[in-house]
């Protein structure tokens, strides 16, 4: 069913890409947005993304979706505890901020804890894009409070706007996600502490392809980084594990050893493009 | 000047490209390959890679391109020593080849050691591509030997196909692509240790560029690291402090220590992107 009032309260890449595909599929009749920052809020009105800008949600929105840091989900899902209308978040860590509305005791039914897999090293509603979300995975994480029809109304919506709908629990999430997105962050961010000026005119499409994710916001990063910590750090140990046993190879001249890891590497890396959109 | 006859030995990817780009740039009048893999051979001269397929390189020829794996180099080196064209090879690690060549002591003065900063992590000539070095760096890395009119003319030869051309000793540029390179490579082969099937639809732009450099060549990487395995493995290194910085700073909840890595690494990423054609 199609919502009448869309809500989105921060307008930044991911809040303006929903208001863009929203508006551009007509997933909704009217697409309003709260956003403090006066200049993204004007930008966005005046460049599609958003009908209007309000200063609160209105009591009238039909769904509403959080884009907010992930610090900041727990406390709008409680003052927005009673509203009716649906509601999700899009932060990529997702127990910590389950367990965080569980604990104030008020754990709204129409709160649907939810991840699109997808972004950009941009950011702000300049860079929003209305086909961000097409061909991504979105993964929804329900608490047990979460209600079955507003997890299918979230569900319809990130549908609609050409994603692909998984749920699993918020821990099996993160610990996921730790390996898929997290890791990779932290160890692209760590390889630029070595390039230097003079290394710069010495790379070419594989460098730039590696280290692309190391443009990205770093405050939001360090807030991601420090809020999935705990399977952050184990998806570093196994991957401390992994590079000693590939140098150990490779310093030894083991070929069949250090060839096999390489291979199997290869391997995967090859089905994951298969298996892509 | 134009040479008359290129000549091609070995027409994978990069010999292919070569061969692509100067028939379509009309760099020389006829271009022709070596190649012992007969339907690579046959494909390159149905598919306007090269226009005819020899056993070996004719003496009237004007440049030859050694395009094949950097350990075999220097035997054809050797074998064509008293061959009066310039000849270049494309090794990714120059150091053992200009150092295996020297202690032959037949080191002619026409070899310019060359290592084109691009690639793909496709392979063979079906995957040839006229522009691949459009845009791209050359690094010379001329022995004691090379003389400059041969140098002269490999310079010319790829800034025709587009590329820049920059010049450093052969220990210069290995210590350099340790680090712009031959780490990535090492550190995303490792990486793809610890990724599952079940992680696969888990995974977003940045997982799929961050890996892309994954899906290269195996037996090629293995050459490559074994081959620069003193500079990689200082580069390794390096790489273990700054990742022990960071991972501590997240650990501990440094926010002015970890932010400020962070930081740096997205600024100097994107200055990387200003810098790129």
């Amino acid at each position: 069913m199609r919502p009448g009032i869309l809500a989105i309260v921060g307008v930044g890449l991911i809040g303006g890409s929903i208001g863009k595909a929203a508006k551009e599929r007509r997933l909704a009749e009217r697409v309003i947005g709260v956003e403090p920052n006066a200049d993204s809020a004007q930008w966005a009105v005046e460049n599609g993304v958003l009908d209007a800008v309000v200063s609160q949600v209105p009591d009238n929105a039909d769904l509403i979706a959080l884009c907010v840091p992930s610090d900041l989900v727990a406390q709008w899902v409680i003052k927005l505890a009673d509203h009716t209308a649906p509601m999700f978040d899009v932060g990529s860590v997702k127990e910590p901020i389950v367990k965080e509305i569980e604990l104030t005791r008020i754990t709204p039914s129409q709160f649907v804890p939810c991840h699109p897999i997808s972004g950009s090293e941009k950011s702000g509603p300049q860079a929003a894009d209305g086909d961000l979300f097409d061909g991504c995975t979105v993964v929804l994480t329900p608490s047990i409070n979460t209600g079955p029809m507003a997890q299918q109304a979230c569900a319809d919506f990130w549908q609609a706007m050409g994603a692909s709908v998984v749920s699993m629990s918020p821990d099996e999430h993160d610990a996921a996600l730790a390996v898929t997105s997290h890791l990779p962050h932290l160890l692209a961010f760590a390889f630029m502490g070595q390039v230097t000026d003079q290394h710069l005119p010495l790379t070419g499409g594989g460098f730039r392809d590696f280290t692309r994710i190391a443009a990205a916001n770093p405050d939001l990063w360090w807030r991601i980084m420090q809020l999935n910590q705990g399977a952050l750090s184990q998806a570093l140990d196994d991957y401390a594990d992994n590079l000693r046993e590939l140098s150990d190879a490779i310093a030894s001249g083991d070929e069949s050893r250090g060839l096999a890891l390489i291979e199997a590497a290869a391997q995967k890396r090859r089905a994951a493009d298969c298996g892509a959109a």
